[in-house]
């Protein structure tokens, strides 16, 4: 085997589920990734599917973080709703409560919290609410790592306020030039090649930069984890096939709580 | 001023407005009480609302509490949800954790549960559902006090459990002589004349005895707490004559966690 | 072809995803039946799937019903909530109105409508709630069809009051002893073998009998119309085969609207 | 008395409680007003709610109209949610579909469609989403009069498709000098002292000019119907003296159906 030469998280937003109605394959994805974001309510999740998916994690030996999002279910939290920065606090306060008491049930610990859709989007480039989301994991518990876009406003701010960050990129979403996320409204916004997918992840991982949706490189800057979406329906082999091929190109998958400052 | 004689926490279901639907009058019954059992977004309550609820115990001195309660907004948590243990545990430890982030960030301690509504009442009979409760309560946090109408098998099941209780009378709600509270629905369920109230408290915390709907007096045997009800129009009035006639005739009004074993 | 000797009508539970989450296999199985039984938003479905449904059904020449739910996505309307005939009532006319919309900007009639899941099953025994579902039909339209359990209070107090009714069967449902459901949570409730589902189905047709969990025969009376759900994984492939026996064994396939009286 | 000299509407956003959650003074507004805009569950009201309003409707010889809201009840629908115009579109169809029917069985008509909140907001200035507002009218019953704000784009587009509209002036809001109301957030939006509305009210009626937060006059051009609010705690009042003063200046209170062409 090649000598490791970096490393890596692979993360994974889980627990979608809402009672009978079931998103992402929670089980066979586990087995891939180093972090579970986990939905808290407000987008998606319901408390029993969130004790069964942080017991879940707690076997594949995944870490835990909170995904909180917008309150709206119908929408699935990828929708901007005009909140005020006070409202995006809260929420952000409540969620990571209801997930952390899971964690605390399971005797395992939370360790980051990733914003949801339509608020990861938003704070990628707004100042109020990226503050907002900052201020509240800040007051709720200063140790937590906060994930966000690479080169986002989100990024830029939690550095500032002194808070521990993971910059994320997507290997299976198209890029613009500014290096957002394409909306997932707009032709070629999700990759589902798996081949593709992992030709990206490689580039991103090796050389901080990604192919935007026009064609250009752009720089990402430093990547300490990687999305996997799991509401893919081939997301179990994407995962599968890139965990391997990042091992085998000497890249260690290890939960982001080892490779943040 | 007489010899103090006894000690009673006050309690009151606070924090239950939802966005504009306001709904108790916090600020002003916050004076009277010694603690607060706030609503935590199921049935009542929602994020802004419990922080500012929060805010508003610590400023009064006020020991704070969960109120968790069915997921029924529409119908404020008072229709019974044919729901599973495994549900109502999940549900509890959920709303637990989401309110007393609001504790933590307020810099204060969750001291108490007291369910709401119909869970409160079918946990008073229903073993399956007193059970679940007690189990989400000791998982999340062995210390805290589960609040329950004195005599219910909840505090009964507490008891074996080994789970600190509050055993909670009513001095506003008319008793059945089983000394279960009479449904909503039925005339005479809800008392609101004052001075009637305080009577009833007063014999209550004297006797350890309240009179039945049909005249008979009941025992109720040692009684933790008394519940003020928030939503009385008049519970300002009564919140205030009842403190001031309680500590006229020596009882101190204390947190429960004074009182407790 | 041999001579046709009956009618049935097959209904399915259709249009019951919500935003992304996704249920039914609504397309497919829209081929094979003559009624869609379309959530109305209360325990599923929302304002751009029930179009979506309305629209496949009517591509379909499937005949479109109203299926009105209990207040409870979380529980897809499967628990029981302890609500008064007067939520009932009004929780019905406005399921049926908001479905009703759409069947009229689309062109087409409702012809019918079936409560859902808890509410379903309660009204097949409770009095108090199979009048608030007929009360809130005839006040509506009193040209609608009410489709109910065989045997049930419903069809029973339907009859007395006059209303048009569907007595409904189950091939792919356990039966107990005194006709009803064998509720879900129990093994064996839910009978997913193509064959055996087809074999029940042609039995209660031709015989108006079905084989109880227990292995004794019960009489279901007059049958007009057989639910297949489209929720289970192999609901298409059942619709189809159902479909084809019956039309094999002599029995048309028609909208219960040209079978009941 | 002296002759009368004009014509106007005067409406009122109505049944905006929530089950246990009350809001508005529907019983006293109700005598003085000739619209009730009703609340259709998505923003506030609940169906029991809506019957109920519906009656006092019809008992105080009130016409109804539906009164559509972004599904956001904890944001009351005053927070713009970005939705796509088919989304806006179906949630219009379903609400409306939804009042209807309470309208049906109480045996009167619907007769206009008030868009509520960040919805009529939105539908003011966005082309797209006004758009969507008066497809779903017309799809759904192009007879429908649809209430938007006076000068908008909502009432422009309106003309150009056919649709019937009644233009409408607050008396109780701030205006911008575009004509626009200035939002709640801002100090100032919402004028509470009876005797300036009422002033303002007449200056509207009279001159078809209002003055703006910042004191110049605009003009409004036709009104055919005032709002009256029914959450201000002076509302009642408000709605009588303003009926009064109206009315002395030989203005008639007629329901917008007699005053829109």
């Amino acid at each position: 085997m090649r000598e490791m030469v970096g490393k890596i998280d692979l993360n994974c937003d889980l627990g979608e589920s809402y009672g009978r109605f079931k998103l992402s394959l929670d089980e066979e994805v586990m087995k891939y990734i180093s972090s579970a974001n986990i939905a808290c309510g407000f987008h998606a999740g319901d408390p029993v599917t969130i004790r069964r998916t942080v017991r879940l994690a707690v076997e594949n030996n995944v870490e835990i973080g909170a995904h909180p999002g917008l309150p709206d279910l119908l929408g699935f939290g990828r929708r901007w709703i005009e909140t005020t920065p006070e409202e995006i606090e809260n929420y952000i306060i409540y969620q990571i409560g209801a997930l952390e008491a899971f964690a605390k049930v399971e005797r395992v610990k939370l360790l980051h919290v990733k914003p949801h859709g339509a608020l990861y989007n938003k704070a990628a480039d707004d100042e109020r609410i990226a503050k907002a989301i900052i201020k509240a994991i800040k007051e709720y518990d200063e140790n937590l790592i906060l994930v966000g876009l690479a080169n986002s406003k989100l990024i830029e701010i939690s550095k500032k306020y002194d808070l521990r960050y993971a910059a994320e990129a997507f290997a299976d979403r198209a890029y613009d030039k500014r290096g957002r996320l394409v909306s997932r409204k707009l032709p070629g916004a999700v990759i589902t090649d798996p081949n593709h997918i992992v030709k990206r992840a490689v580039e991103i991982v090796e050389k901080g930069e990604v192919e935007t949706i026009n064609g250009e490189k752009i720089k990402l800057g430093e990547i300490h984890t990687i999305c996997v979406h799991g509401d893919n329906p081939r997301a179990v082999e994407i995962a599968k096939i890139l965990r391997k091929k990042l091992i085998e190109i000497g890249i260690e998958i290890k939960h982001m709580a080892e490779i943040v400052k």
